[in-house]
């Protein structure tokens, strides 16, 4: 099993889930809140989580984490919380109950409105102590297991980031074994998720050379194995490397992401449409990355080495190729967005937390754009 | 400026050291022990650092630090620490004053000799909290900036490791400018010292993916910038990404380091004798990759890719010829070591800590043979 001890501590192999009740005595946790959903009951890898809960450890379950975590959702989880005297949080689950996990810990802890704690409000700086959080992804993409940032759609509709290291799990077990049965879709979806923080993370201008090493080794990873796990679910290789690879991407973006994670916030905002995070990032990445292209020196190369392209590859074109390799939708059209949702999509954009760490911020001409050519 | 956030908090760039009064503020520091040697202080870089301490600040010097610190000097600060009742640590200087700097850290706040806390002993699980150290290197190489480990002489002549999180840095102050006026040779010497932790630390079998990729980004960087920082000091760009090669060797060997590292502490223990641990890992270096050549599966590929060279590339051959290039000793016979001190060192070498994460446990026959070639 691999310990690795920062920027949190993880233990990442198959079986790792044994190292649970460990980290719940180590961080105090005797009444944890465990916050997941439906599907992850449904498929049978929460019996797997339940399994190895100490006999002492006394668990409320939340499984009513929505596709994208709301401020209702959450305020739904703290009530559990507080009537059970809870005293932490174990997430198990995909980004969104990670997510919706960390949500708990800042309200059960900080007073107000979420978006009072946004980082576009500075809540970073004013985000104190909060409860324990154990992470256990059940899905290789978000890295929310090993970051301190949680992105919540708020009451008022805005999908919101807060983050702080108050907020990082004291723990992210990453047992591959959880994510053997992750349909082929959601294996992919994920996937291009971490491939995406990976991309982003490296081009933002921030400088962070450790951040941007391991961005470029997780996407390498991604290249080399999500395929590999989409065709065959039970390929734990090609498990073990995306795992690793998501919480790369998250160890990544410590340095930043870019536009398109303002976009696919601002899409992911829409309760309509229900759209998945992982997937509106696979989408909108070719047209970012041709957006970027002239503002990020000789980046692509490094981009290009790590995915094993050659000089003059088109990365866009490799990843739209890519995408749909993996069976993914080909634009956001077919995924039920339209024109007219434009305008309110690309003024999202501009107070997004992402917006500001893109290597060209874009005007909100310049979004309206690209959620056209993303439409398709 | 650069603010990298792990393994802890580092700022790194031209001026960066204009932060130390914020950062003795955010770490209640009143009254510094300043940990340095008489080099640091002849050249002038002393004084850069003293023009930025804020007036409020009353600092007590010690300025004995040694070429390889000891448990003697190591005491000798102490005394001074607790006589001018101090509440911190600036270590300011290579690796031997931030060593050093740890060692008063744990002194001043854990009871008994230092081989008691030593990693061998399992220190790192009994060491608790200690005072606060602010690092600030005027080398680029030994990483102990970024680092919570400590080589020590011991009053028994042995060179033990101290590790533990509790000594890391609180914060890391990088500014290349403190580099400018160090003369070719410290250059060079600690500048491969660099490198072997990169090298090092990518080939110890430990798991840990986001400390490789750090690792081999640090190793791109030292054989793309330190021969330019050693023909040029006043390369400002070289001296910036070798600052930043250090940093990134040392965060990579949070993974393991290996027989380079046991054979370089076993010849630094010698006092007479009184060798430069960079340079000794220069010399080593060579000998200890042919020796593990056949025990690291496609990690020399891996590694040749890193340093560009072409595919069949002999690492071993190159590093001798580079370190040549460098005006570094040919091997450890011109540095004054002979045959007759071969068993001591290679029984020294199989107590060390770096010894148990080597690619290849060597045996004490094989570390003879190691010491023999590499004395040329």
């Amino acid at each position: 099993m691999a310990t690795i001890s920062y920027p949190n501590l993880m233990e990442i192999d198959f079986g790792a889930i044994k190292v649970l009740g460990d980290a719940l005595a180590r961080n105090g946790i005797k009444r944890p809140l465990i916050c997941t959903d439906k599907g992850v009951i449904a498929c049978g890898v929460f019996d797997l989580v339940r399994a190895v809960l100490p006999n002492e450890v006394a668990p409320t379950v939340f499984d009513g984490t929505p596709g994208n975590p709301t401020e209702a959702a959450v305020r739904e989880a703290l009530a559990l919380y507080r009537q059970n005297d809870c005293d932490g949080i174990i997430a198990v689950g995909g980004g969104s109950s990670i997510d919706l996990g960390k949500g708990v810990a800042l309200t059960a802890s900080h007073e107000g409105p979420i978006n009072d704690w946004s980082a576009v409000n500075k809540g970073r700086d004013r985000i104190g102590k909060a409860p324990p959080i154990i992470a256990i992804p059940t899905t290789a993409g978000t890295g929310s297991e090993v970051g301190g940032g949680s992105v919540i759609i708020t009451d008022e509709g805005n999908k919101v980031v807060i983050v702080s290291p108050h907020l990082m799990p004291k723990m992210a077990i990453c047992d591959p074994e959880l994510t053997l049965s992750l349909p082929k879709y959601l294996t992919a979806a994920t996937g291009m998720d971490a491939m995406a923080h990976c991309i982003e993370a490296y081009l933002t201008p921030v400088i962070n050379p450790p951040c941007a090493a391991i961005g470029l080794d997780g996407l390498e990873r991604v290249v080399t194995y999500l395929k590999r796990a989409v065709d065959d679910g039970n390929d734990r290789d090609a498990r073990w490397h995306m795992m690793m690879a998501a919480s790369e991407g998250a160890m990544a973006f410590a340095k930043g992401l870019g536009a398109v994670h303002s976009m696919s916030h601002a899409l992911g905002a829409n309760e309509d449409l229900r759209l998945h995070h992982g997937t509106l990032n696979a989408v909108v990445l070719p047209t970012v990355l041709r957006f970027n292209a002239d503002h990020v020196g000789d980046k692509y190369s490094q981009l290009r080495r790590a995915m094993g392209l050659t000089e003059n590859a088109d990365i866009s074109e490799w990843i739209a190729v890519y995408n749909s390799s993996l069976g993914l939708p080909e634009n956001l059209g077919v995924m039920g967005v339209s024109a007219d949702m434009i305008p309110e999509l690309a003024r999202h954009c501009m107070t997004d937390a992402c917006h500001y760490s893109n290597p060209k911020r874009p005007t909100v001409e310049e979004y309206e754009v690209m959620f056209e050519q993303a439409i398709g």
